[in-house]
């Protein structure tokens, strides 16, 4: 969730001199406010969806029998076109390889591994659904600012509640790994307890009370101690839900950060007042 | 939901003086302080429950098998009804385009269209039960006035969380596609998991806690991931109801709508202190 | 939910003089206070679980085929106590009308009545089972005032969410009217989806996250509508959640009711500073 | 969730001065401020997983039959090794016998026992995964003081809101009872609902929206009845997150609990102005 604001290079150029066409380059590919900027985002985004339609159509039997040829040309011609995107970023961003370990750096790398693994690995180009990731960029064209704010209302909640929601997680575990076992115990092979990790996973699918069914109890013992999991499981959705609503009431009051982010490496999450990247100490120049 | 306060419409007709009996007629058809006005509400709001029940009963098929014919004549007479209701709507109103396009008014043509269209595309008529929409006019022969003032801090407080929604509904979608893709080269198609499409359904059925249980892992460890997005659902769960627990708390300070329609376009939503309608301008009388 | 304290009635029998063992038997059977009291509470509350687990283990076949006849003497058994009660109750109550009406007085009858209806409808004993609701008197020997207190703060928020949920229930009730018949469209009848109650029935188990699976979408289209049911669920589950939080953090620090019950008719509910019983104008007198 | 400090026990040695040994001992076992301390608690921890998934293993039918002896020696291992921990706890201990009767005296217990039961009782060995409870040590060697103090958070709303909770949980048994009773008369046994019992099982299913579909209403009316059910079900989950929201935010200004653990006998929980432990009376000194 990056807002990217290509900065006047030349005025504050204080380590190396940008060529022209690099900080043309990087305005266009990471910046959102100039014409150029947006219809390259617009496009990428249409290339994502694309290439993810391609994907889910290439795993549908049906299609792939009868498409088979085209999908794996169209999976390559994305690839690569992502490929070569990726090159530019890192070309034309100042410090590179603070880009390649940046969030959205590792995920445009991410969203081009697959098809080369598939030809090692059958099945690994699946994982090219892991473009969507890069759908985030998204927020840049929307009225990106409040969208982020809102976001960063939520991560600082989320953030804020992480330990708590830790020690809530730790009891359901517990919870679930000690009535799975007594499950196993109470509950024959035939209604599908045939192990402790089974088990495990049938007392997860109840506590969230998703239900398949797959597995359930038949015992008269076993429906007792069942229900006592599901009841638990209603009263404890409470936990997390009041946790968080405690914080977000508590956050929406706090100061928001910053989302311009850095021309020298893409970071975001900057404070208002600062003005050099807290990650790569370049200026993060306001004098527009 | 909308509550329209018929206007002595000869007090201050600008532009062109209404009819008398358009004039009482908007009161009947429109209105529902006089007592003709309640009454044609009442009969109105049962003919909407009969012709629904009419469209069910066509579509149990031991009752269609039986009295087929008489559903047919009913569905028909319902129809017609609506139709003449319809006219008459446009007629009273002073501006029938600007009521023809307000959401009461689309409403109010979904509910016919369906018969005709069932005489082109078979099937079509089931949608007539969209005549239910209808039936959020109940809320004006109840205790109106405070029924809307709730509906509107409902609708003001999701109005004011939708950004942080669209956020957090956006997050789900990439998680269900990344873990659909995830699951479908986990898990072999004999499980149910036959594409990435289909993964991506069972991804949202599970994340959402619904879990029908016609596709379900069978490995150990597709059952590991799977435990994996449902405790994730349970705890992101808290995201939506957090928001909007804090935003509802805010709102229900903040200063509501009045709920009186306009006599020219029969739109409502205008702040108190509006003199003329903000969709046709016409002019909101409080002279009573 | 009542708190009967017996009153010391000799000192303001204004209307008639109580006889001195109807007074006292007014102490035994509603108050809680007395030794006698207490006891009285405790064998009726382990007389009403007895009497629930005959009813119980009688619809159990295996239980019926070899205990019918004791069962079906015990259910008698109790069925003649608890009316003996009943009676009793009548008798030494000074409004017995007042009561026969209260909540409690309607519990009381509802849990006899099932066993004489059985004789001429068969099945209609099981329905003895509303005896559990007598149980709500447990609260009177616990340390109930406080539980009370309680649950006063958890009706009274419920009361004050009533508009607002009501409204939320009717949109539900749209939603689920209107997807039904869409999937009853989309799906054929082999998926289940027979009726369009029946795909109401479904759009029920779907929105509110129950999901059995009896009946779910087999083609991509009913699928695809299906998952936005799914979101709508588990979005909206907020609303219900945000109003109850909200409201309940509003009276929190609402005045709680007086919980002591009128000696003239039993009914409780009164104000803290009410001296006579709203219901039956009996002094509710405070001198000890 | 202890946090034990061991005390400099030969500054304030009222009773019995303790041998240095027992003292050295103490610090490294209940300690986890030391290196050697620390140390321990990661080995212990590691033990207690390793442990756990020996049960696990064992239940796999597969695993079992091939690596039978050596899991069934493992077991053994873990069990001789956990007992010798427990008795070095025991005597280091100033108080054993408070220590055997504390939360985790108990659970240190509780994870020794089934292996000697599973001589007698065969099966009873797979409560062995009752160990679990014993990674609640894991929050000493975290950043542990202030997960404890946010558990405590969670913990003081929880109890603050078990009289609201008792009473909703309270009003679903009676509602789960009654309907499961009138699903019991409405629908046959062919579709699951073979019993009352069972049928209450059932209702427990739906209320709390799991849903496993292994019993599920086929009648018309049953599935109506249903409906209201999962509707009413739907609605009641916002009570006890409403409960839990509104406590946690009144809490989270409250003061938080001392979570330094009793030199004498172990237990925590004492206020922060305590000067002595409230279970054993030994001094909790404060003055390093």
């Amino acid at each position: 969730m990056t807002e990217r604001k290509p900065v006047k290079l030349q005025n504050h150029s204080e380590d190396s001199p940008a060529s022209a066409w690099r900080s043309a380059l990087n305005q266009i590919i990471f910046g959102a406010e100039t014409r150029a900027g947006k219809a390259f985002d617009i496009v990428l985004i249409i290339m994502i969806l694309l290439s993810i339609l391609t994907v889910m159509f290439d795993s549908i039997e049906a299609m792939r029998n009868q498409y088979g040829q085209q999908l794996y040309g169209a999976e390559w011609f994305f690839t690569l076109l992502f490929s070569f995107e990726y090159l530019l970023r890192l070309i034309c961003v100042r410090k590179p390889w603070l880009y390649a370990r940046s969030f959205f750096g590792f995920i445009d790398l991410l969203s081009i591994l697959p098809t080369f693994l598939g030809l090692l690995i059958p099945g690994a180009e699946y994982m090219l659904t892991l473009r969507i990731l890069r759908m985030l960029r998204i927020f840049r064209i929307l009225k990106l600012s409040e969208y982020i704010r809102e976001a960063n209302i939520l991560m600082v909640a989320l953030n804020n509640s992480f330990r708590k929601i830790t020690v809530f997680l730790f009891t359901v575990l517990m919870l679930v790994v000690v009535f799975g076992a007594l499950m196993y115990m109470i509950e024959s092979s035939e209604s599908g307890f045939t192990s402790i990790p089974t088990s495990i996973y049938w007392a997860i699918v109840t506590i969230t009370t998703v239900g398949y069914g797959d597995i359930s109890p038949q015992t008269a013992l076993g429906q007792f101690v069942a229900s006592m999991i599901m009841i638990m499981g209603y009263g404890i959705i409470a936990v997390p839900t009041g946790i968080y609503s405690a914080e977000l009431m508590k956050s929406q009051k706090s100061k928001p950060i910053d989302n311009e982010s850095c021309p020298g490496c893409g970071a975001t999450g900057h404070d208002f007042d600062a003005d050099y990247c807290k990650y790569c100490g370049h200026f993060l120049g306001e004098d527009d």
